[in-house]
Parts: structure tokens; C-alpha cells; sequence
């Protein structure tokens, strides 16, 4: 009987678990809404419970800060996310109790990265933002994701404020005006008092929210000197975002290094609807049942 | 007869060539102003070849951008660096033409990580930093450095302004006030019309400083997740400065993602008389003579 490989997609808001076969294509797949811990889990358990059997090894893109330190006493774990109840909480753990599988733990972001890359394989380093409720990257370089100690963190790092935009204090519980506190989908209702999908697109807050994204961008080319930046998430499926995202880039960088043309370079997602993360858990799954065998 | 390992540190403001052996110990060295490229590389040339015989390969350490990409074009230039006489120049095709030796081109700002890495070999991943009259860095994971198509440039990220600095608009000729622009030591006369040797340490421009570099400690741990970060370069030496800059990282990260203990994290170099880029050079000479061999 030929193997399955388990995903599962584990964002803020919504669960996507998943079983592929060896070509990673999906075969069969549930949706659930992100609730308390033990109950989103075991809905994920009995999904896969299915499968026994044939389900060989099974990757978990999380959403994060999550501790990916196989040494660690706390791998597995939920670390200090402010999302109610998930906090410390040992989300491997509780996988690895009923299903005695290999598990491979990242983070939802380095998932989707891994996807894109599976799907180009001639990309040898890339970048995958997610732009939605929260802002998260993932990047990889070589066969190795970023990440010296544990996973990338960068919807928290600081930006230049936009000059029509310094009184609003931003939306990060943690941080105020980092970028995700003044980019991520929440700051657009923040400062408008309107729903994103409900603004004018005549309204300025697109071209600050994609000033915000610009300079991410710009932090992440000149950090990293990818390949490509992709960039998922309803926000900038929008063909408007990415123009503007890309117009605000090349005035910010000033071609200080050089890079490939923007609509090549900065890109929405090649694997279509929002299946990167899946695809590439089920690559890292395969890698993980390869290495254990 | 033993093997010598040549370096070149090739910074803005002066060049110092050394030769080392197999213990990667400083023999000899040479340091001259950076002048025009044919004349200041003649120098290093002449310097090398009292060597002649036991000299095995060199390694460049070099102020960017620079072109390290060995499959193109201008692989071995200096790009464009603002820097008179020096943009497009072929720094590695002129001392190649004259010393048929392996030789390894980086940054300097890589060539320092790699020496504070060989001295702490338990280090798997490190950021180095210099605040001089520019900013760089490089960035090591495990046995590789950071950048997908090219070498780190985070000198010129975006970073939140100062409140107490919005009226100033930075000495970057390409970003005007990214990090560069508002951190690195001219910024502190710009503001000041006051060399920052003569600056009191009660003026606020110090903490000011202290903030944007604060915020490029927080960017490179949020992207990187390294073990350390090491800052080089005068600025930085003086311990009140480590110390303001510590405050502002801790008040910035706010305690989002876990870091060693800040008197540990965010260092000085070990190597002492700023020789991290002299003995990260000899190292990668090694390297390259193994490779070539």
C-alpha cells in the first residue's frame, strides 16, 4: 500500500490538516476553527486516525512563537503567544500521545516557504510573508531554514513610520508600532474604524500599510539577498497591494543593491489556495519519515 | 618550510594586509590609508610578495557592496559603493593578476564573524556588527553565511525614528535616514556639528545612537535567532554605549522571543585590537587552499 504524509496547518484562526502521497498531491482534507487547545487537537487526531495504517510520518505548521529546539525541554510547545488558552502549551505533546508517528514541528510560515520552494526547485533561497491578522516570515536558504537558535520572528521587527501615519500608536500587544502592529489586518480597522474589505481604495492607509510591507521587504533583501519574496495572505492577494508594495520598495531600496525585476521578484504564492503550507508540510513530512526509517 | 595564509582587510578609510600560519597567529602585517584601488592594491601586492613561496592562498575581506557571487560577471568588484574612484572596480582580477594564489572573497564584516566563530567553536550562529563610519554586518549558521544571492547589507535597513530625532534627516547619499544614515559616526556631527569624540556622555545623542542600533540587535534577532551579536568598531568599545544599547533591546524586544543573558548576548569582540577580520581571514585562506588543493 503505497504512504500517506500527514499536514497540518495550525494558524491562529483556522486548523487545515491534510493527507498526501508520495507526489504530494492532497487527498483528503478538514477545516476546523481554532478553539481551545485540547479540542482543536483532538479534532486533528481523529482526522488522522483515519489513515492509520498508511500515514507514515506527518508536519505541523504552526502558528508561533513556538520552540522548534529539539533539545529543548519545551519542543513542541506553544510559547508565548498572547492567543488565549495556547500559551506553553505542548501541542506535540498531545499529537505524539495518539499518534505514534514522526513529527516534524515548525512554524506555518516556514511550511509555506518549504512548499514554494518544493514547487521551483532551481530557487536556492526565498522569503514567504504572510500578511493577514498577524505578519510572519519564513525563509530558506540552501536546505536550511533561517534560524540560528529557533525560528524567524520577523512581523515584529521595527519600521520607519509613515509621515501621515505617527499618531496612530499600532496594534501590537507586545511591541505597539512594529511592523505587525501597523501592517498586519488589524491595524487597517484600528485606524479607520472600518473593516479592511469595507475601506475605499482610494483611501491612503493602502499605500501606509504597503510603506510598512515595502520596508520589510527592503529589511528582508538586504538580510537575507534572497532569491524572491512571496507573500501570502488575503491583503496581498490583491493585485493593487503588490503594485503598491512594489513601487514603495524600489523608492525605499534606491537600487542600493541589485535585485531581479520586482514582478518577478516580489510575488504572491505559486501554489494556489493558500496549499503552500500544506504541500511543504507534506515534503518535510516525507524528509521526516526518510530520516526515521 | 610551513604554509603562510595571507589576509587583506580592506575597510573605507585604510587597508591592513597581514600573513599568518597554520595556528592562524599574526607573523607580519602592513596598514595603509585606502586610497585610489591601484595604488593602495599595489601596496598590498608588494606586501605579499616578500612572501613568495610560502604564501598558499588569501583571503579578502572587503568594505561593499561587493559582487561574491564566483558565477558572475563582476565576480571579485566593489559595486557601488559611494566611495570615490572605487564603484564597478575589479579588486580581485587586480591582485589576482599579480599573486596567482587561491583566494576567497567576503565582506569584512564576514570575515570578522568567521573569526569570532573559529575562537568559539561551540557558537553555531553569530551576528557581527560594525558602527563606524558606515554600518555593516555578517552573519554566520552553522558553516555557512548568511545571504541567498549575496552577502548581508543590513547597514541600511529601515528603523522607527527617535522621538526626540525626527528632525533629522540622515547622512545615508541612498536611504537619507536608514540605520546607516542615523547611527554610523557621521550621523553624530550631522546632529551635532560636534565630532562624537567631544560629545559629552550627558548629551542625549548618545542614547538616541543607542536606540536605532538597539533596533537593529532586535531585527537581526527576530530574523536570525542567533546566539550572539558582536558589536566592532569604536563607537561600540566604549562600555557606556553596550550598556545604553542593551537597555533599549530589552525595552524594544520586551521579552517576545527568549535571549541569553544581554551581558552575554550583545558583546564586544574576544579578538582583541579589532583582529576578528585578520584571523577570520587566515581561517578562510585555510579553507579555500583546502578546497583548491
Amino acid at each position: 500500500m503505497s504512504k500517506l504524509f500527514g499536514s497540518i496547518e495550525a494558524g491562529g484562526t483556522k486548523f487545515v490538516c491534510a493527507v498526501g502521497n508520495e507526489s504530494l498531491m492532497i487527498l483528503e482534507s478538514a477545516t476546523f476553527p481554532t478553539d481551545k487547545p485540547e479540542e482543536t487537537l483532538q479534532k486533528a487526531v481523529d482526522f488522522f486516525k483515519q489513515f492509520e495504517g498508511s500515514l507514515v510520518a506527518i508536519a505541523v505548521g504552526s502558528f508561533g512563537p513556538i520552540d522548534v529546539d529539539i533539545n529543548s525541554d519545551t519542543y513542541g510547545f506553544v510559547t508565548t503567544t498572547p492567543k488565549p488558552n495556547w500559551g506553553n502549551f505542548d501541542m506535540i505533546g498531545f499529537l505524539k500521545a495518539q499518534l505514534n508517528l514522526p513529527m516534524f514541528f515548525t512554524t506555518d510560515v516556514n511550511s509555506s516557504a518549504f512548499g514554494e520552494k518544493i514547487l521551483a526547485p532551481s530557487l536556492n533561497s526565498l522569503v514567504y510573508f504572510t500578511i493577514g491578522t498577524g505578519i510572519g516570515a519564513g525563509a530558506i536558504q540552501g536546505d536550511t531554514f533561517i534560524g540560528g537558535t529557533s525560528h524567524a520572528e520577523m512581523g515584529h521587527m521595527f519600521v520607519k513610520r509613515h509621515p501621515e501615519d505617527l499618531d496612530f500608536a499600532g496594534s501590537c500587544p507586545f511591541h505597539g508600532d512594529c511592523l505587525e502592529g501597523v501592517a498586519a489586518g488589524p491595524s487597517l480597522e484600528a485606524r479607520t474604524g472600518v473593516r479592511g474589505e469595507h475601506i475605499s481604495l482610494e483611501s491612503n492607509v493602502w499605500d501606509i500599510q504597503a510603506y510598512y510591507i515595502a520596508q520589510a521587504a527592503v529589511s528582508a533583501t538586504l538580510t537575507l539577498r534572497p532569491e524572491k519574496i512571496i507573500f501570502g495572505g488575503g491583503v496581498m492577494a490583491q493585485e493593487h497591494m503588490m503594485n503598491r508594495v512594489r513601487k514603495q520598495f524600489s523608492e525605499l531600496l534606491n537600487d542600493y543593491v541589485p535585485v531581479p525585476d520586482l514582478t518577478q521578484y516580489l510575488q504572491i504564492p505559486s501554489i494556489e489556495n493558500n496549499a503552500s503550507a500544506t504541500v511543504g508540510n507534506f515534503a518535510l513530512a516525507k524528509r521526516q519519515y526518510e530520516i526515521n526509517r
